[in-house]
């Protein structure tokens, strides 16, 4: 903890930070009621101590309601490094060469699942409402913040179709850059298999135009699909002939070394 | 396009907004130098006119010189979505029921490089200098933003180890949660099989404290490391010895439905 001066913030001539073991100093109380002018004098004679004790990275977690304070920041060197709910953090590298600092999250994940009827053949598929060509695809959408990839393909799929499912595996991953429906971010796609529990179809309205069981070597041979579609059915349709151990990446969790939480990892299973 | 009012935006009572085809208008225009109260009246009377027009959501591209302007919309009920550099974007749901909005990026993505040396059944690990516990890993790290996946496994082991390499395969994929060196969002992390083209050692000494190229029976044997690399391991000592096809996902490009772009698809190789 780092506090050289006043613990008023209100009446401080410098601000409060908490130094971290990359050398980097995070500030998170601003006095509420300091004008533009009398900041600018603060964080600079701040910004000269950090410097003289060779701090490398000046972080800045600023509530939305003191905003004002970011536009001060920023014409010393600030920028926003992220910016959630209430709260923007911008951050200053003052170290050596290039930034060293980390960026923010890159990319959304979104998730499909295919759910493959074995007894039937069939999978389930949908056309999307909003799209220009009407192509069957897998159900699926956006992760929701902490959720995990099984998760996400069982709740898209219930929630596009009413088809209640259970993840059996991983089977494609797919990246993109510059997508337009991720602001600009980069897209992880993931596709998994799915077994049904239900069968009965009660589509979404909103966002389907159809929703249907169809044949696998259908899917697998029209030409009315996306090329991802087109190629995951032709895996699946293999799994489905040869057994789903050819195509299938296993899930499993397993104890993460330095917090102690458990997280996910998916590859093909090793023999036993 | 939405303009209703005035084209100078200083002079003007009620803000210009683009309309997109969910029914979102969004503003990228303010007057330099309104004032707080100004701007507090005109965004007011904004959000009544978009109302009464149905539009169900509101997004503001603000400047970080003009940040003031986002603690008054706070008070509309305005939130951060996300801020880059020198720009911070609000939000507004208008529709109804909850948000609808698609969240911001959600994930960082780091990428492992196990290089397998198949003449000598070695492959090359580094021992962290900034952890606990030094345990033997395959060097990687975070993407830069539009990297793919192989790009950054080639990168960062070369710059770790010095060790140039080529990309072969995406072997497994870990999902974490609330990761504390991601800012609390999730982490995507990708470990792929690369081969190397050069072998002489010289390793960063900023990042690591040891590099070598390792029995991979030893690897799969030692406690002195990860439980996901020792698993990666077993999983690379069968493939070194039964073929890697039965341990790899191959990846290909295809092109992109809608915007005409390629993306890299990963999967089981098909038969031909």
């Amino acid at each position: 903890m780092f506090q050289l001066q006043s613990k008023h913030p209100a009446s401080c001539s410098e601000l409060v930070g908490k130094v971290d073991r990359f050398g980097g100093v995070t500030v998170r109380d601003f006095p509420p009621d300091i004008s533009e002018d009398s900041f600018n004098i603060v964080l600079k004679a701040s910004l000269a101590s950090w410097r003289r004790e060779g701090k490398i990275a000046v972080w800045l977690h600023i509530p939305i309601s003191l905003s004002r304070l970011a536009a001060v920041a920023a014409t010393l060197g600030f920028t926003f490094h992220h910016a959630r709910q209430d709260q923007a953090v911008l951050c200053l590298w003052m170290g050596e060469g290039e930034s060293r600092l980390p960026g923010f999250a890159t990319h959304q994940v979104g998730v499909a699942g295919a759910v493959v009827d074995e007894s039937s053949g069939k999978v389930l598929v949908v056309q999307d409402k909003n799209k220009t060509k009407n192509a069957w695809k897998f159900p699926g959408g956006l992760s929701e913040p902490g959720e995990n990839i099984g998760a996400t393909a069982v709740r898209e799929v219930f929630e596009e179709t009413g088809v209640r499912t259970e993840f059996r595996s991983l089977l494609s991953i797919r990246q993109q850059h510059n997508h337009p429906g991720a602001f600009g971010m980069s897209d992880m796609y993931l596709i998994c298999r799915l077994s049904p529990l239900t069968y009965d179809i009660d589509f979404c309205t909103q966002e389907c135009l159809r929703c249907e069981w169809l044949e696998l070597t259908e899917l697998a041979r029209t030409g009315d699909t996306t090329p991802i579609t087109s190629r995951l059915a032709k895996l699946l349709l293999h799994g489905l002939r040869h057994g789903f151990h050819h195509i299938d990446l296993a899930m499993e969790e397993l104890p993460a070394v330095y917090s102690g939480l458990f997280y996910q990892l998916y590859h093909r299973r090793l023999p036993a």
